[in-house]
This record gives C-alpha cells, sequence and structure tokens, in this order.
C-alpha cells in the first residue's frame, strides 16, 4: 500500500510507491562519464597546471608545494557582483537585482578523484575550504544567504567531470530556507524543543532509518524522503556552517569516506546533488532552534508531471530499505 | 544584470540570467525519440489493435468503427484504489495510506503522433476525454484533487512514446495548490478582484510576455518562468476543468494545434511536462478567486543543486525573449 508522508521541516509531501519499488539493481548506475579517466586532462580548466584557463584563485590549500583544493570566481555566474541591491515592483511583477558571488570550489587537483575514491584527508581539505568560503562570502554586506552546493555528474546538473562544488551568496533569503525557518521556530514554540533533536531522538528510538550515528552527527534516510537513497547528515551541535571546529571537520571526514563508499558498493558511481542547508547571516534568535544538515540526493529518475504540478514527490524506494542498504560501521568495517 | 523575479501566485522566486542568455538555438532538441516512428508498433500497449495487452478501458471516444482517443487504468499506479483512507500520524512522522485513482489517457490511435503534428481535431477529441475522466474521478468519495499532466519524451519522464497524459486523484489537496489558493484567496481580499484578471489585464497592458490573447484564454509566458520557454495557458472563465464549454474546447484546440507548431518551429520535438491546474473538489468559496490554467513546462535544462537547496530556480531565457519567438496569431498564419 503506498504512503502519503509529510516532512515536518520543509512541508513537502512524498509518495512512498511501494508497489512500484525498487531494488538497487534496478538503479544501478553506468556511471560511463567516469570510465577510463586520467589524472589529468589537457582541456579540463579545473586540473593541475590548467590555472591560466580561470580567472584569478581566491583561496587554496597547498600541499607539498602544489594545490589541493581551491577556490575560484565562477565564468559563467548566476549573479553578478555590484555594489547595490535595486528594488522594482510595478504593480506585481516584483524584482530585484541579482547580486552575488558565484564561486567553484576545486575538489582536488587529479581530473579522476571523485566522492566515491576520496579518502579522509581529502574529505578534509574540501570541507576545510569549504568552511573558508561560507566565513569569507558572509561578509559581504549584499549578503543574506549562501548557499553551498555540488552537482556531480551531468544528470545533477554538472557542466565538468572533475570534482568541484558551488558557493553563491544570495540577496535574499530563499523560500525553502524561510519554510524551515518558521516550521523551526513554530515547533520549538509549542514543544520547546529544537526540531532536529527531536528528529534524531525519534529516529534513533526506532532504528529504522538510521544510517550511522556519532558523536556530532546523526546520518539518516529521511521518513519523507523526496528521492530514491537521498540521505541527511545532521550536525547535532551546529547551527551554522562556518562555525564548524577541527574536531567536527575531522569526524565528518571519515563519515564521508564510508557514505560514499557504501553508495559506490550498493548503487556505483552515481549522479547526485550535495547541498549544505546553514543559517542566513544575522537571525541569532534561531541559533538554538536550527542544525546544520548535508542533504545527499541522488538523481536516478526524473521529476515529471505530476511532481511538477503537485509539489508532491514520488519515490519508489522506502527510506527504510535505503537505509538498510546504507548502513555502515566505522570501527567494524576498519578492522576488516 | 540577472534579476530576480518573484511569482504572486506561487510564492516561487527565480533568477533570470541574463548573462548566461541562451537562443533557441542552443536548445533546439535532436528529438531522436521521435525520428522515424511508424503509425503502429507491435510492441505498443497504446497502439490500436493491442488493447489486449492493457486493463479493461474505462473510456474512449469512437470514429469510423475505431476507438480514436481512449482512457485506461495505469499498470504500475502510485497510488491505489481502496475504500478507506488510513491515518497513522506517531510522534512527528505523519502519514497517510495513498488512495487514489491512477490512469493512462492514451491521446491518440497512432504511434507517431505528437502534439507537435497533431491537427485542431485531434485536440479537440483529447479534451474531451480530458473533460470526462475530471468529471467521472472527482465522483469518488477519496477524491480530493485530480491531477492532470502529460510527460512528452523520456526527459520529462515519459517511459512511452506513444503519445498519452495521465490522471491520478489524491486523497489531500496538495501543497502547491493550497498555496496558489491561499494566494489567491489573499490577493482577492486585499485588492477586491480575481488574481488571474489582474495578471491577465497587467500583462496585457504591457505587452512583453503575451503570445496569444483570445476570447476564453490569454497564453503568456510567465513573468517569473522557472522553466526555459514555459508557457502558461489561462482560462479567462473558468475555475473547474471538469466545467469546460463546447465552445472553449472548440477555440482551445485550434489554440494548442498553433502553441505547438511554433513551439516546433522555434525549439523543434522538445520533452515537455503539461500540468492542468484546476480547483479542488468542494473550495466553492474559491469559485470567483480561483482560474483554471495549464502549465506547458519545456525540459531542456535540468535542475541542480542550488534549485533543490534554495527552491530558487535559474533560468536563462527572459520570458520576454520567450514570449517574442512563441508569439502567433490565429488569424493572419492561417491565410498564408
Amino acid at each position: 500500500m503506498p504512503e502519503l508522508r509529510k516532512n515536518i521541516l520543509t512541508g513537502n509531501q512524498v509518495v512512498i510507491a511501494v508497489e512500484r519499488s525498487k531494488r538497487p539493481s534496478d538503479l544501478k548506475s553506468d556511471n560511463d562519464e567516469f570510465e577510463n579517466l586520467s589524472e589529468y586532462d589537457e582541456k579540463c580548466p579545473l586540473c593541475l597546471g590548467n590555472e591560466e584557463m580561470t580567472p584569478p584563485e581566491q583561496f587554496r590549500i597547498q600541499s607539498d608545494d602544489k594545490w589541493v583544493v581551491r577556490a575560484i570566481p565562477n565564468k559563467f555566474p548566476i549573479l553578478s557582483k555590484t555594489s547595490e541591491v535595486l528594488e522594482n515592483n510595478e504593480d506585481i511583477f516584483i524584482k530585484k537585482n541579482g547580486v552575488g558571488i558565484h564561486e567553484v570550489l576545486i575538489e582536488s587537483n587529479k581530473h579522476n578523484k571523485s566522492f566515491f575514491n576520496m579518502k579522509s584527508n581529502d574529505f578534509n581539505n574540501i570541507l576545510r575550504m569549504y568552511k573558508n568560503r561560507f566565513e569569507k562570502l558572509l561578509k559581504f554586506e549584499f549578503t543574506s544567504y549562501v548557499s553551498l552546493f555540488k552537482n556531480n555528474l551531468k544528470k545533477a546538473g554538472a557542466s565538468l567531470v572533475h570534482s568541484h562544488a558551488q558557493i553563491i551568496t544570495v540577496p535574499i533569503v530563499p523560500e525553502n530556507i524561510e519554510i524551515e525557518l518558521r516550521n523551526a521556530k513554530e515547533f520549538y514554540n509549542s514543544n520547546k524543543k529544537n526540531i532536529f533533536e527531536f528528529i534524531i531522538e525519534s529516529e534513533l528510538n526506532r532504528d529504522e532509518r538510521v544510517i550511522y550515528n556519532s558523536e556530532n552527527f546523526s546520518i539518516i534516510a529521511p521518513f519523507a524522503s523526496a528521492y530514491n537513497y537521498e540521505v541527511e547528515i545532521i550536525f547535532k551541535n551546529l547551527s551554522r556552517f562556518e562555525k564548524i571546529k577541527d574536531t567536527e571537520i575531522n569526524e565528518l571526514s571519515i563519515l564521508m569516506e564510508r557514505l560514499f563508499q557504501k553508495y559506490k558498493q550498493v548503487l556505483g558511481v552515481i549522479p547526485f546533488n550535495m547541498i549544505v542547508h546553514s543559517l542566513p547571516k544575522g537571525r541569532y534568535d534561531m541559533d538554538d532552534k536550527y542544525n546544520v544538515h548535508i542533504h545527499i540526493v541522488p538523481r536516478l529518475s526524473n521529476q515529471a508531471g505530476f511532481e511538477l504540478g503537485t509539489g508532491i514527490m514520488v519515490n519508489a524506494v522506502p527510506p527504510e530499505n535505503a537505509a538498510q542498504y546504507l548502513k555502515f560501521d566505522v570501527k567494524s568495517e576498519k578492522q576488516k
């Protein structure tokens, strides 16, 4: 029997379409974009040695005299950097200038590295770059919100195969974030409890959708997963990504290595999006009511007319099944 | 300069990314799925002569002793038909049984017909079938909302190439519709005016995004188009699709023939979704505040991490440009 489920944080509705239920083997990716890549591609602007193909670098982490990760401006930004925000609301046509910064975060100096073959020290450098860019871009006066995300492979919207993320500042708080803040605040006011703490407690109690739980992170397949094999990494003690501590970076690096190894084992090298949700600039009233969380969204099927028309997502993989397949244990698997 | 625009009906935000602006030739579809099709495909369950491959027919329109359009149950429904709706809300895990009917609406008895080569009399039959299925499915007690949509080609989520739409009854009012109803009601209360009438008037005054305007329909490229070459057909005198009159069907059939010919001329045979938005069952208080509208959403680019994470869509084709390319005139072009 299919189920209609509701995400209490986002308000999103989803049909878990059990009758159409899919096993991992139905979804396995052919990952042809990743086959036969070598460490260096002379045409790739993100490769080590091709730095002159990109605009001037904004940040790097070095090792052995060469960069290992670096941040550069996006050559084709979706927003532009200017000094003022103009509003122009005529009748019902409400518009604003799109002022913002759009950077590409190069996650490796090697063309054939991906989240599916990186080690924890690779993730460590990446997370330290993410933190630095969050800190830096939040300082611009016109920044209201910083969106950090990653598109992996064409089907997830990537135009380059070389591992990279993107960071964009927006001069407004996006509607999706406003909704999460509103729901988190209402939940706090009604229950005198942080909604993320409550989700973590409930999920641990039930233990049907927990993939891994550590000191600072809970990794779950969300109850109302909108996408097949969607995973959420909830930070237990952090409301703003830019405040992430070294101990948390170290812990998360190990978890990311393990999680993506597990994904590869179960589904192959898949197209996916990764999205960091963190508090907007200011909003200090929300620090005790909101937690940073990272969405990992495999792109194994297309949204179609029903989803676009109703906003109700259809997911043929119950998150309980996804969690069973993706479950891992850091200690025991290390001992093997 | 990119612009951030807001849709006053849905609340959706969009970046019109002029810097990345695309001409129609950048987006032209290669339509390989449609090349070399013949009228009949022996493996296609939707073809004339293959009726035994589908579940029992629910509706047909005949001509010359054979069906020209027909409705059948979907073999893989996303919701199932049972007699009761069970609710089961434990803690924060809010779920309901997914009770509903899911039909496939076969739009032609020929395998190689598509919206891009159909004539107005084909559209006439299709619209009459849509009306019949709306009327019929609204009668089920468990129906709260009827969603009618079409996925054209794989990239838009279609698994069969033979022209068809789908209709699904849902036991709740979907969140997207609730938001439209709420915004339409608030607009009416503040402005003593139907929001759709106001949009039509404003668009006709400005004449930048109008594609065609007739007695009963306004066809526009929406101000905050979330997708490249998105088009909206707004019904001027109708709040519920099932009440569509024969004169309106006749008029709309001609407009659909012209609009899709124009699409083909500008962009080729493209993947697209079509979505009908109509009032939920009941809600009689909304009849003067809401109009039926049909979204036509080409799927020429992918949503990626930024869109998923923020809800802000990015569109590299200003709707003003889309409208200029898609503009048509029924009379003058008929005289040619």
